[in-house]
C-alpha cells in the first residue's frame, strides 16, 4: 500500500471535477479519508447513493473541519463565499486549493479569507468532458492531462510539493505558472473557443430558414464538435467569462479581426490567402498530436472514460 | 452474392472520400469493377500499391470510358474541368455524380459538359475525418451517416434510384434536397464552423505572448476540437468557401453579430444573458445525441474507423 499524500481531503462541490478526483484518489490510495459537500441536497443524496466520498457532509464547514487539504470545486464565482464559510474551521497547517478555470480572480476572492497558518495553493486541472454532476466523474479523467499549479510567490514549498504529489498520483502532469499568464493561455486555448462554439450553436438555432431538426440531422463534423463544446455547464462558463473578462475580450478582439480578413478573402475570391491560412493551421494540429494531447484516430479523443 | 448496383464505377480523384467509397463498395459487393484516376502520379502509385481500385488508370477519360457510374471526387473548384475532359467518352445511359460539399456551383460548372443521354445526379455524403489522401479511406466511413442527393427537377428517376441504392449499400442514410437549401444548411453546419475553427487556430498561433508550444501543450478540450476541424484539406476548403460564398458570408455575418452581443454581455457583466444563452445551446447538443449523430461518451465520436 502506498503512503497516502493526505490523511483527510475535503471536496467542496461534487461535480465532474470533484467526483473524478475522488475516484482517482481512491484508485491511487492518495487520501485516507475523503469528505464531501455539495450545496444541493439532491447532489448530496446522489453522492451517498453512488458511494462518492467516504463521508458526505451537510455543510461545507463540516466537510472542511479537520481536513489536511480542502479543494474548492465550485464555480469560480462562488469560491470567495465558500472560503468565507470554511475559513474559521480550518485546522492550522491545512492547505486550501481549488480547481477553477480562472486564477487571478480566484486568488483575489479567496486569499482574504485564508486564516493565518493555512496555506493556499491554487490549481487548475485541464481536463473535462461535456458532462457535469456527481455521476459524471471517472478515475481516469486526469491521466496524462495537465494540472497547472499557480502558487503565490510566498507559497509554502511543502504545501506545493504535497499538492503536486496528489495530482501526479491522480495521473496528471503538473506544471507551475503565474496567475496572469495562466489566464491568458486559457483564454486562448479554452475560454474564447468555448464562447465561439456557444455563439455558432446559437446562430444555427436562430436561423429560421433552416430548421433545428435539419441542423441536428445533418450536423457534419464541424458543427458536431462545436455542440460538444457548447454543452458544457452554463454556470461554470458564465463565471469564467465574467471573471476572465480582459483576457477573453482581448482574444475575441483578435479573433474577429482575423475572421474579417478571411471573410474579405472569401468575398474578393482570394483563394491563395485562404489556402495559405488553412495550410498554416494544419501544422498546429500536427503539433498537438505530436505533443500527445490527442490521437490521430478519426473523431477519437481520449481512450478512457465511462461508456 | 448480392447483385451489384453498377457493373462499372469510375472514381475520379482518389482522396479520403473516394477511397472510402471503394472499400465500402467492395464490402457490399456493389460494383463489379471499380476504376480510378488521380491527377498526381504519386497518388496513383499509392493506390496501386494498396490495392485501391480494381484498375488505376492514367487519365480521367480512360477511367470513365465505359463506366455505368462516374463519381467526381475532386475539389469543388476542379469539377467543371474534369467533366469537360471526360464528357466525350461517356457511354449513353451512364450516370455522373459527385461528392462535393457545395451543390449549386457544382451543378452550374458540371451540367454544361454533360452529354445528351447521360444523367447527372449530384450528391454529398456528410462524412469525413481530419485525414486526407488515398490511404485515409475505410469501409465504415459512411455507416449511419447522411448522404444528400440533389437531383435536378428533370432528373431520370431510375438514375436517382440506382445512386440511392449505392449509397444505402455503402451504409448511408439517403435524403433528397434542393441545391440552394443544401448550400445554406451546409453553410450553417459545416462551412461557417470550419472557417471559425481555422480562424481561432490562426489567432492562437499569432499571439506572441503565448508560445505555440504552450498552446499545444495546454490545449484544453475547446481548442483541441478546433484544431481537429482546422486540420482538414486546405484545397478542398478553399474551394468550398469560394464556391459557397453567399451562404457562408451570410452565416458569418449573423455569427459576428451574435458574438458581439455576447462580448458586450461579458464587458458589462450581464451574467444572466450569458447563462440563458449557454442553457439554450446545451439543448441543441442533446438533440444531436438523441438524433443519433453522435454518442454521449466523453470525447468520443464514431465507434468505427481505422486506428
Amino acid at each position: 500500500m502506498t503512503q497516502p499524500v493526505y490523511q483527510r481531503v475535503a471536496l467542496i462541490g461534487l461535480g465532474l471535477i470533484a467526483s473524478s478526483m475522488f475516484w482517482a484518489m481512491k484508485r491511487g490510495g492518495l487520501a485516507a479519508e475523503v469528505t464531501g459537500f455539495a450545496r444541493s441536497a439532491e447532489t448530496r443524496d446522489t453522492a451517498r447513493r453512488i458511494g462518492l466520498c467516504d463521508r458526505v457532509c451537510d455543510s461545507a464547514a463540516e466537510a472542511a473541519e479537520g481536513a489536511d487539504l480542502v479543494v474548492l470545486c465550485v464555480p469560480v464565482g462562488a469560491m470567495g463565499k465558500v472560503m468565507q464559510e470554511i475559513g474559521p474551521v480550518l485546522k492550522p497547517g491545512a492547505t486550501v486549493s481549488d480547481v477553477g478555470s480562472v486564477k487571478r480572480h480566484v486568488i483575489d476572492a479567496v486569499s482574504p479569507h485564508i486564516p493565518e497558518g493555512v496555506h493556499f495553493v491554487p490549481a487548475h486541472p485541464l481536463a473535462g468532458t461535456e458532462h457535469s454532476g456527481p455521476e459524471a466523474g471517472f478515475a481516469e479523467l486526469y491521466d496524462n492531462r495537465w494540472c497547472l499549479l499557480v502558487p503565490t510567490p510566498d507559497a509554502d514549498p511543502q504545501a506545493v510539493a504535497d499538492l503536486r504529489a496528489l495530482w501526479e498520483g491522480m495521473g496528471a502532469n503538473v506544471e507551475e505558472m503565474d496567475a496572469d499568464h495562466h489566464d491568458l493561455v486559457l483564454a486562448v486555448t479554452s475560454h474564447a473557443p468555448h464562447l465561439i462554439a456557444y455563439t455558432m450553436v446559437g446562430v444555427a438555432d436562430d436561423l429560421r430558414r433552416v430548421t433545428d431538426s435539419e441542423v441536428i440531422k445533418y450536423s457534419a463534423a464541424g458543427f458536431r464538435d462545436f455542440t460538444r463544446i457548447a454543452a458544457s455547464d452554463p454556470t461554470m462558463w458564465r463565471d469564467v467569462f465574467l471573471t476572465n473578462k480582459d483576457a477573453t475580450l482581448e482574444i475575441l478582439g483578435r479573433f474577429t479581426e482575423e475572421l474579417f480578413a478571411l471573410q474579405r478573402a472569401i468575398r474578393t475570391g482570394d483563394g491563395d490567402q485562404l489556402f495559405d491560412y488553412f495550410t498554416r493551421t494544419r501544422a498546429i494540429r500536427r503539433g498537438i498530436i505530436e505533443a500527445g494531447q490527442d490521437t490521430a484516430a478519426p473523431n477519437f479523443g481520449r481512450g478512457n472514460g465511462k461508456a
